[in-house]
């Protein structure tokens, strides 16, 4: 498979979202989430644990007095939530953000040392212990999330400060490291930078940094290995945190186990991972190199169909927050960090830069629509860092190996990655609905609103409006396209069993190619689209393999996955038995805000009573009919907090 | 309930086991484990981990040069050796065997301080820091292992040297803590000794051990905590592992978070609980003490009816091995040492001593027929320490969440205490098989063999045939009987659905109590009774607030519980469903050595065909009819290794 073609997305400001299922989100994220993270970032929201990002580089700056406070990769926080801030104004001008962002951007730059190092945990007392420890410390990382910032906040102002100085900051990185035979070929012990220099490049036009991301990629893991001689040559010694001798590192644990290219298997901590295989998916396709799509579409594979939960969410041991191997997913012990799924989002949309294919428009859709929205709550304050399958809260307050899942969302975390990795996807939620290649716009995701789509011969101005997902039809009226022969492709969900599409009433025709419906005839100036997406709650199974969901199947309709809580079925999900033949009846207004539809089914619950106290005895089937109430599994938890649970027994 | 009576075991060596089943394990543990772990002890055994606790004891009675090596309870493991090797002396003289324990206890003997002090992890080297650790370090969990050896040895072979040994360590101990206002109140971080202390004070008649032990369970848990305040004046400063600083000690990982006349659930660490509950046991009944006695009893219900796996294992979690919470068994992450279960097996055997109620002798049954026998394999010199009741290898091997489970029972550990508590219980087995009390003789185990039960009024000679578990046809004769109104009772399992009880040829009238049939009038010299348990093979289900049992059945025979494994039913036995309805079969010389029945039952299996590599899609039930084949757990992991299931769904 080589790359033939590729397709761009819209910028940001391009696509604007008026729709009623998402917009509510994207609000929350800029009225509540930003403003609310702002103030943990300033450490001034009481109750919520210290974050000291920002007084970091207050002293690294010289502001203040003080010592560094945090994570090793506490910089990220702030440069994540600069991120999304920066997408969110090139949505929509907000000069009072602008200001802010501002005069943090001035701390910043007085932060960065005079050959361009920009790190507050080495800068604030530790000068002499730069560079040393890739394997643990996370310099490039946050430099990495940095850059990206810089880039976001260039192209929606067009201020240059920030870019400057992570120009200026990668610049130092590609003096230290590099393939000239005097430097050492260190990279990144957490992957990010690598996806953060290729947009640098694609700001900046400048080689030199999709130069350095490729050689990141290319380095990793050959033999030698620079996390082994890292660790022979004084790691060994002693570890950041502890003093103590440290253990030989981990090669697997951050994919450096062997060469990128030779890498079929996702293993390791998982948000490394996703940043890395969608570092290599843009390197793939700028650099056209068609053994490391190669590989990226081995990985993808792998990860989609082997090691992805029923959510979109990824990582199946909180040992090491990473994934085990194919086919192993337990539900109640599930790590599933958000930050992975967010992860895969990057992963999949980079894919469908040079691969258009519905797969990865489906897999976007099923993250987006399970794992992102479950994570955060419906006041946009609390987080789940952790997304189970299967929730027992006496389990996780006494089970320890349980004890990483949460009953409740969490008001922020001493490892506050998540949070903000929710706001920079959803202020940036506009990129990913549609893509173009030479003749063809391409429908990725039913959000309603407006977009005009730039393309080299001309603009798509096409309007979206539904009620997706809990609505069929979906109408597309363009309002102009570019004066070529071009083309609309609508992705067809690989949920989806039956579908239609009209135009002016009267049924069109189209042609599927990799799950996208392409109509030749239907676009012209003031056209009417109107795509019927058939959406039935229907039971889902899982591969057989996958042996924690044996003899058990989840609800899903549409892109919605739903899950069973205890508030409607009462103590112990476990006991209850879904009777595969039911009618799966959708039923709106009970009990859930804005009209949300729950799922009705019924099912068999096993008698509790007549258990003399005792643990076993001879078996009997003794169960009683019962109604089964299924909510949207992304609202979980928002009520009174007790069991859940999406594999259901059939 | 108060203490009415007490019921006495006979001494090992007036039971003769002669026993088609036990027999052979008996002398597995003779003519095999025990030379082999006396080679393990002495650093003679090449691949195995090096144990140098012999070699400890050397050092420390300056014997040879050299530095303390291995566990800070390194020196148990030579004592949990010696006790089963009295037992095995109890049961039958080897002079060879004698004289090599007689040698050692010179070692021993030589090792210990002038002022009584014994534990060579501090002799050498450390003498400055001997009991500034109670919480963390193992002093008088060694002193009493070594206490429990010198009361086994001297039963055995009538010699005091070890026993006079083990008086002055404990004379030490006493003077070190108790009850005095000017001594501290410390009691051990890993209960042990206070069972020890028991058996001390039954073979020296002194009272001062009975009141240390019940001193050190009486002062446990009681405010201010000892192990806080330890903690508090040098503890935190560092650990004697890693010298850096200490969290607070865990309460209730060791059983001191309350007294224990308050505890009412079972917590923390197994081990630690059951050798704390055994002690308690011990302790209500010599002191007479109901209250502690109905603590036991709230403690008792606590393990067996809700936190018990069906196997007779012990212990939900591999984090602290230790107790999670009621209902919480899950099967593929159990912890289940086999210790926890050895100690299981100590605290109803004391339980029997005052509450004569079949259901300690069933959960006896239950522990030896599965757990213990299935932690050895039948060679005898590899063994399990953790026991799961599910098995994937692959999720083994990669899953760190599993990674503590085995699919092959290993050689020796580091921590070794699993292979030699086997031992010195199998080598002990003799005393749980009958007890007395005023006017009866109980049976609780169906071991055959030969027994002369002493009794104040006299003797009971009786001989026990049959060839249970596979036969359910048992045979006692009694050769004579005290010359009193006498009786015998026996237990009838609480498997058993159906029995039968005759006498030369007739049913015989009996009264059933508590699990127990009182045969009134058919004890006379020479009188032959015949007991038939009915043992169809059954499917057996678990409490439904069970839920890692939900939807599941298990097989068990008799006391035998049944396992799949992947050798006779194929890759993937998750994608296995029984058939409720279906007749389990047993069917001998199928396989298994030694003329082991399997069951057979019909099932079905989940088609893993037309999946074309996808994880989820729509729900479709596809099965194919299956052969089901369950062999007894006690066998597993002794064929390819694979995967193993005792829970099956129905």
């Amino acid at each position: 498979m080589g790359i033939t073609e590729v397709y761009r997305a819209p910028e940001i400001r391009d696509v604007g979202i008026r729709d009623d299922f998402w917009s509510h989100y994207i609000e929350l994220v800029k009225d509540t989430m930003l403003p609310y993270q702002w103030e943990i970032l300033n450490d001034r929201m009481p109750g919520v644990e210290l974050s000291h990002a920002i007084q970091n580089f207050r002293i690294a700056a010289g502001l203040e007095e003080g010592e560094f406070y945090g994570e090793v990769f506490q910089d990220s926080d702030l440069a994540k939530w600069l991120e999304a801030a920066a997408y969110s104004l090139e949505g929509e001008a907000e000069p009072e953000l602008e200001n802010v962002i501002d005069e943090i951007i001035d701390v910043i730059a007085q932060a960065q040392q005079e050959d361009g190092y920009l790190d507050t945990y080495f800068s604030i007392g530790r000068k002499e212990q730069e560079w040393t420890n890739l394997y643990e410390c996370h310099e490039m990382y946050c430099a990495g999330h940095m850059i990206e910032a810089a880039a976001a906040y260039y192209k929606a102002t067009g201020k240059r400060k920030l870019l400057d100085v992570m120009c200026r900051c990668a610049d130092n990185i590609a003096e230290k490291f590099g393939p000239a035979p005097s430097m050492p070929k260190g990279y990144p012990g957490h992957q990010e930078i690598e996806l953060a220099l290729v947009k640098l490049y694609e700001v900046t036009g400048n080689e030199k940094y999709i130069s350095l991301s490729r050689y990141f990629l290319e380095e990793r893991g050959k033999e030698p290995n620079y996390f082994v001689q890292e660790w022979e040559g004084t790691r060994n010694k002693s570890t950041f945190k502890t003093g103590l001798p440290s253990d030989p590192p981990d090669l697997s644990y951050n994919q450096s186990h062997m060469p990128v290219f030779s890498q079929k298997h996702a293993v390791g901590h998982a948000v490394r991972a996703m940043y890395m295989y969608a570092a290599m998916a843009d390197v793939a396709r700028i650099t056209e190199d068609k053994e490391m799509f190669l590989s990226c579409r081995h990985l993808w594979e792998n990860v989609v169909n082997r090691q992805m939960y029923i959510t979109g969410a990824a990582g199946s041991t909180h040992t090491g927050e990473a994934f085990t191997f194919d086919y192993d997913l337990p539900n109640e012990t599930a790590y599933a960090e958000t930050c992975a799924s967010v992860g895969l989002i990057f992963f999949a949309h980079r894919m469908q830069k040079t691969d258009m294919d519905g797969n990865y428009g489906d897999v976007i859709e099923r993250i987006l629509y399970n794992v992102i929205l479950g994570s955060m709550s419906r006041d946009g304050k609390h987080f789940f860092y952790v997304n189970p399958l299967e929730v027992w809260p006496e389990a996780n307050e006494k089970n320890p190996d349980r004890r990483h899942v949460k009953p409740v969302r969490q008001t922020w975390f001493g490892c506050a990655c998540c949070p903000p990795n929710i706001a920079r996807l959803l202020t940036s939620l506009g990129q990913y609905i549609y893509s173009y290649g030479r003749d063809t716009l391409f429908v990725h995701l039913y959000i309603a609103g407006e977009a005009g789509v730039k393309t080299d011969s001309g603009e798509y101005k096409i309007r979206q409006e539904g009620n997706y997902p809990w609505e069929e039809e979906i109408k597309i009226t363009v309002h102009s396209v570019p004066d070529c022969a071009c083309q609309i492709a609508l992705r067809i969900p690989g949920w989806c069993e039956s579908f239609e599409i009209q135009s002016d009433g009267k049924t069109v025709a189209y042609r599927m190619e990799k799950g996208y419906a392409y109509l030749e005839k239907a676009v012209a100036k003031g056209g009417e689209i109107r795509l019927f997406l058939s959406m039935p709650a229907k039971l889902i199974q899982a591969n057989p393999k996958v042996r924690a969901d044996a003899g058990k199947a989840a609800i899903q309709k549409g892109p919605v996955v739903y899950c069973l809580e205890q508030e409607d079925n009462g103590e112990n999900l476990s006991a209850i038995r879904l009777d595969a033949k039911s009618r799966l009846k959708t039923v709106r207004g009970i009990g859930l805000p804005g009209g949300i539809p729950v799922v009705m089914a019924k099912g068999y619950r096993t008698l509790e009573e007549n258990w003399e106290g005792e643990l076993y005895r001879p078996y009997v089937l003794r169960e009683k009919e019962t109604d089964i109430i299924a909510v949207p599994y992304f609202v979980w938890g928002n009520r009174t907090p007790g069991e859940m649970q999406v594999w259901i027994r059939v």
